[in-house]
């Protein structure tokens, strides 16, 4: 199952490591365990990103000095198309050998040698299935890189992709002695101020329709401000509507620092909410889309509730 | 190991199986996965509770339906101290032959036959060994409550007294096919109303000292009433001061509805909170630990800062 994949690695000496754009757990976590065991193997590989994320890259490990290769080999790592590499994609297609080792069901298998297994929680799942393949030593540090990719894709071993072989390799990652507790706490528990005050005003502008099942937050651009929070901050809001149990569609709405536009996001777990995102010039999937209303907060919200209702076949 | 505890099981007919007052998850899953355990080896066992515990209770099987039995043997699950089991204190202590299964390092070992390891993440993860031991057949239905009971006790998977083994348990538990995923749903990502506006009202109390290495919510006995909560929901608002990430210890303060005194709950990952429960007359472990104290919520406050700083070497 891996003896071609684990072979172009044998054959390669300079490799360079792509995960996707929007770097997440998953595709970091798997990029800089792969990038540690090539460097078991005597073999040179960097990982090159599209962009930082801060909150991974303080808990991964093999990320410390990334010196410019001239790549024998290419691997996009988690990356369901060529266009998922975005700026990286000319470093990919003139690489003389690519890998594309992936879980996504989409995947268009881009690459001359494809390992794509949806059947997968996590790319860092496959990944570790790899390691033992070939026979590498599991080092805490490539545990840790791997329990990060699994937890983050996973929800912390929550969603329906996990199988019992998800938690036997958690298992192995344990073994190998690594901080599980601090990367949880990273990962899932821990909120700068910034985030808790957001959450605050959120949860005081928390409104519901239609008994319960459209729930709602809103927060102003001066209450953005005001927080002091990130990007990041901000999109995780969206779990206070959707966390109530009525709740058929969750609503978060947030005015643009910048811009006279709101940011919408939308959950669902049986209302297509891709389509109401697409109905504003967005889109996503079907359970979780997002788009940007222009105006103000309170026009957003009345337009984007008459859709909600319209969708959900409600017209009071 | 378990050579007394199952002997003793085997001898008796009609079980009692008391799990502690303010019944969580690990002990009720415990408690029926237990009961289920002792049908399946045709034995007559009911589990006896101080209060109802709905959230759990909507995911437990084995909790359909309970005669009244005069027993002949009388267990104890997840509890640390005969005070624990409250108002069924009589009922364990009248029984013949009594028997404590537990985790808890404050065990005082108080039944003729006494289970006790704190090296265990959850009584849950004991009650697996055990069906192991005497070779019963894992169910659907038990796995599905030994699996409440250690994702309860282990805040998914997340804690420090999390072990290679827990996560191999666990695995076990999926492959009889249990809804993890609608599980980990109603345990941790699903609240009521109620609960939506308590965590509101707590965040709208959250205060920080000694520059956020103490973050602490308070919610009154009015805000109790008003928002309809129960005891677990109130019970979870721990969460909030936790998440802060500059948070050494984190304190939650909530008056009682009924009595005239404050429930606090502590957590930390540095400081020995069961040490400052202690001297308010309460207990619990190391990390997690919780107390009452008489008075008001602005009288309590005060001494348990004091008390906190004074742990933590601070005298400002």
């Amino acid at each position: 199952m891996f003896k071609e994949i684990s072979q172009v690695l044998l054959q390669s000496q300079n490799v360079v490591i792509l995960p996707h754009s929007s770097a997440d757990g998953d595709c970091l976590g798997s990029a800089y365990a792969l990038k540690l065991m090539l460097l078991q193997l005597g073999k040179t590989a960097v990982v090159l990103t599209d962009e930082d994320n801060p909150k991974i890259c303080s808990l991964l490990f093999g990320a410390e000095e990334e010196r410019p290769v001239v790549p024998d080999l290419a691997i996009a790592v988690d990356c369901g198309d060529l266009d998922r590499l975005g700026g990286r994609k000319g470093v990919f297609t003139s690489a003389p050998v690519t890998v594309n080792i992936d879980h996504h069901p989409t995947n268009t298998g881009f690459a001359a040698h494809n390992h794509v297994d949806s059947g997968e929680a996590a790319t860092g799942q496959i990944i570790f299935e790899l390691l033992e393949y070939m026979g590498l030593f599991l080092t805490k540090e490539i545990a840790a890189d791997l329990y990060i990719a699994i937890a983050s894709d996973t929800g912390r071993f929550s969603y329906s992709s996990v199988t019992p072989k998800t938690l036997t390799i958690a298992a192995r990652l344990l073994e190998a002695g690594i901080d599980h507790v601090g990367i949880n706490e990273v990962l899932f528990e821990k909120n700068p101020m910034s985030k808790i005050l957001l959450m605050r005003d959120a949860l005081n502008a928390f409104e519901t329709y239609l008994d319960g099942k459209i729930a709602l937050v809103s927060i102003t651009r001066e209450q953005v401000i005001a927080s002091g929070a990130n990007e990041e901050d901000a999109g995780g809001l969206i779990l206070l509507p959707r966390s109530l149990e009525t709740a058929v569609v969750a609503v978060s709405l947030r005015e643009s620092v910048n811009k006279p536009l709101v940011k919408v996001s939308l959950r669902s777990n049986t209302v297509d909410v891709s389509g109401i995102a697409r109905t504003f010039g967005g889109g996503g999937h079907v359970r979780a889309s997002g788009c940007t209303i222009d105006g103000s907060i309170e026009a957003a919200k009345e337009t984007l509730l008459a859709e909600i209702k319209k969708v959900m076949g409600c017209t009071e």
